[in-house]
């Protein structure tokens, strides 16, 4: 075949997470016949997004200013600090809208797979905040998991005698969700953590 | 939010095919996550694409070159043109091997409902070849669709007399299908179409 320019633009497209090869040439072929204008945009969009977005030297989050827009804000509660690993999971409890508190990003978990460890995560700024802007409780808000877990239980060593509360997010069953397709553990769980109603 | 980049992206990324408002998401940090060589290589990619490719003079598929590969291959026969309606069928029938021939892509079908018509379509150059470039044969390889038949019946009527034998593909089970699975309107086609074994 001829065509080069489709090939390398399937082949960039195919690195986008579940794209397969045959996702990227239907992709591509949409491509062809979309607006100039679209894709010049579509193509400036990529080309923008790393030169302007950077890390809150605050809490870690993404954003395009100085600090991040809820480091930023007065109005929040600032004696509260949510831990969670990425970006993503700041926009996830921004959107449930339940928590007016501050975020402390780590930017990964502990993973021996991965072969990630304590510095490469952004632990020590977490210990600075804790221990100077007079924080009443840290949320730690990792997820479920083996990796999760055991970055939230260091995480509770290293913040102890710091001064303010160290806490777990809630396991159980999820809101919505029916009893039959619940796993072994998540229902383990949901009976250790019940309540008095 | 204070992140226009991201959501400048997650726009352009949400016009592919079948990507939604979510998926767009997700893509959007994993290429946060990607190398800035991999996400400029990406850029550019998409801002080649249509300086890049245009359409065939002759048969109206797409190339980069003055004339596309198939028309320029004096090694396939020259009396055969497939018609198909996308330069993805063309590549459908290269990848499946079994046609030497030429071939003519229409640029869509007959569309009432898009509004599409005659004059949209790559019609009057077909019309040309098979006039002046002694072609034997003319396939017909629309969709087996509501607008794929009425193109193909139109075309087959156009056709008509112009010293060229008008054909169209099989229709029947596919190879490796199921019985059970194949609709009613297509068994139906299967037994029309029997052939003595």
């Amino acid at each position: 075949m001829d065509l080069k320019a489709l090939v390398r633009l399937q082949e960039s497209l195919a690195k986008l997470p579940s794209i397969g090869k045959k996702s990227a040439e239907r992709m591509a072929f949409a491509m062809l016949e979309m607006e100039d204008e679209d894709l010049n945009e579509f193509a400036d969009a990529i080309k923008e997004l790393k030169t302007k977005i950077h890390l809150c030297p605050i809490c870690g989050n993404i954003t395009e200013d100085d600090e991040c827009y809820i480091c930023k804000d007065e109005s929040r509660d600032r004696e509260t600090i949510l831990v969670v690993s990425s970006p993503k999971d700041v926009i996830a409890f921004e959107n449930a809208e339940g928590y007016r508190g501050l975020y402390h990003v780590l930017g990964g978990t502990i993973s021996i797979s991965k072969g990630k460890g304590i510095e490469d995560l952004n632990i020590a700024s977490l210990i600075k905040r804790v221990e100077e802007d007079n924080i009443k409780e840290v949320i730690i808000a990792t997820n479920p998991t083996v990796d999760g877990e055991t970055t939230a239980l260091y995480l509770a060593k290293l913040l102890d005698n710091k001064g303010a509360n160290v806490t777990r997010l809630a396991y159980g069953l999820p809101m919505g969700g029916n009893l039959d397709y619940a796993d072994a553990l998540t229902l383990a769980k949901a009976i250790e953590g019940r309540r008095k109603i």
